[in-house]
């Protein structure tokens, strides 16, 4: 496959290799060609991925690619499957993935959601059997740019301890919040976990170490080190007991609403990871108020964030501030690209 | 006011001082009374109060109540205002509390939410210009009990620091999840500070340090002393910068659905704070599987969770475990009351 891009790089341009937008999101499709997709949907997972890393999150853009092109030939994701819809009440529907590619099952949910929001207000799409969606955050922004409140949810494969055990039980469980701003939207994508599975391996591959503890080492010690951390899988919860507490009811919400499996119930392999329920919730703020007085509100508070006197070395930002100037120079510049991940795609 | 309780107690009394149910409810309407609510209203809230203290949350139980007294006796908390429909679609409301009773407004807010999601599976209400509505888990279990998912979050006075920043500009904003289950519902009650300012209270007069650091001191420094975390206002967020990002979402989310004020638009005064935006919102899982469904679900993660080796000294429990017990105990020996806020209560 010629993809133009040069496959072995001078040390001095490691740090440096960018690669177009159009053309990486190119070479994913015929790879997702190749492995059994048909070209529509290959061309929408791969923009999807590529999407990702254009918004600056590698661990579940690009970098995640290889694993995924293994998931669709170990056969864990179906890249034919479509969702279907199971059973609806009012503003609610209940699909099921049938193990489909998780971003374009994702991608679906939400828009169910959010045809079900401006209906009736506020709409909810549950989906059972469905794939890692890769960024969470992706439908966040998907709802925000509709104009829609936007809140979803996955449950995950056990990889956390709950609280009070050493014991990988419960799921780091995804949540993102997302509320739509004409001047860039406020976007939450949480992990349950202190450090998702996707920022300890960044955070490895570049060769850091995490700002705060992110979980235990094998001798049960607090570390910052993600590889300790991915060699015990004791990844510690946000707040300790209450993000175990929030992941736990995520998971639940998740299995209860879409009658599909709860994070116990699912492979604990990251390799054989599926059959995950997720949530998408929606409201439509101009149900009640005029778009303006959305943004009106949302300006407001940012500017009173961005008032606050930061410590040193910081600064105080909104969840999402960064995307719209990262993604700006990344459609300019090209997409980063770790050089040893790119070798690996370009041997899938 | 003649309770039939001894107001001075022997040392040896002091841990064991507890109030059958009904006399302290009726000991705090009998004061209710007095500050000009009207004898159901009385009756009602001091209910509320009680059942808090009931389940084991006495920091937002009878602690709370001198501070409630006084914001009814200052004019922060209007007695008699009663919550007003502004606007609805579909399965949305929007109503004003006018200032009134932080627990009634938040019961009735929650009572729509249910009857809206039992007509539309899920439904939603924002209530503008409340007060606090002391224990935020009443609501959830309160959803829950009538077989309904609940969700609810408040926003505050500012009085956290955004992650970034020392100076409190945002709320500790409690959320809380349920989920009904027949054995016992799963509620989760959580705030965005790591301790509550009712934890940090409820430690300090136990005269115990925080099992994990709560904040900063004056100095910058993480510290596990509540009075410490207290003069300084430098609460920890949960998962440091995740629970900041979550305050801030939930506050907007509340602002925006209810037309009302954000945390930074609210007086930083604890005797002062008023004018709260809350959002309610529940799910009858019953519109897509029945409830027998729904407990079998939750009854394997509880079985699953169980089933987890502790850490040496600890249990693992699901959210919500502990309060029927603590329920059941306190009904039968009446309720742990600390002899310092009872002589408060008593002054009333």
């Amino acid at each position: 496959m010629n993809s133009g891009i040069p496959t072995t790089l001078p040390v001095s341009e490691v740090a440096e290799l960018r690669i177009p937008y159009n053309q990486l999101r190119d070479f994913l499709a015929a790879i997702l060609i190749k492995i059994g997709f048909t070209p529509d949907r290959a061309r929408e997972c791969a923009s999807m991925f590529t999407d990702v890393s254009l918004d600056g999150v590698h661990s579940h853009g690009i970098n995640r690619f290889p694993r995924f092109v293994r998931a669709v030939r170990n056969g864990v994701v179906n890249p034919n499957a479509m969702p279907e819809l199971v059973s609806r009440f009012g503003a609610l529907e209940r699909w099921d993935g049938h193990r489909g590619v998780g971003n374009l099952n994702a991608r679906h949910a939400m828009d169910r959601a959010m045809a079900l929001g401006q209906e009736h207000g506020i709409g909810c799409v549950a989906l059972a059997n469905t794939n890692h969606w890769m960024r969470g955050g992706a439908y966040g922004w998907q709802a925000a740019d509709a104009g829609l409140i936007g809140m979803c949810w996955t449950n995950t494969m056990p990889n956390v301890p709950p609280w009070g055990s050493a014991e990988p039980r419960i799921g780091n469980n995804p949540l993102i919040v997302a509320i739509p701003r004409k001047q860039g939207h406020l976007v939450l994508d949480i992990a349950m976990s202190q450090f998702s599975y996707g920022a300890l391996e960044a955070y490895r591959l570049r060769g850091e170490m995490l700002p705060v503890p992110g979980g235990f080492n094998r001798e049960g010690e607090l570390t910052c080190d993600p590889a300790e951390i991915e060699k015990s899988s004791r990844h510690l919860t946000i707040g300790y007991w209450k993000g175990s507490g929030l992941a736990i009811m995520l998971d639940l919400l998740g299995a209860v609403l879409s009658g599909g499996l709860a994070t116990h119930q699912i492979p604990g392999d990251s390799e054989r990871e599926t059959s995950l329920s997720q949530v998408f919730l929606t409201i439509d703020p101009t149900c009640l108020s005029p778009a303006e007085e959305v943004d009106e509100a949302a300006n407001q508070l940012v500017d009173n964030l961005h008032g606050a006197s930061p410590l040193p070395g910081t600064s105080v930002r909104y969840p999402g501030e960064q995307v719209l100037k990262t993604r700006k120079e990344n459609m300019e510049r090209g997409i980063p690209v770790n050089p040893a991940i790119w070798k690996q795609i370009q041997q899938l």
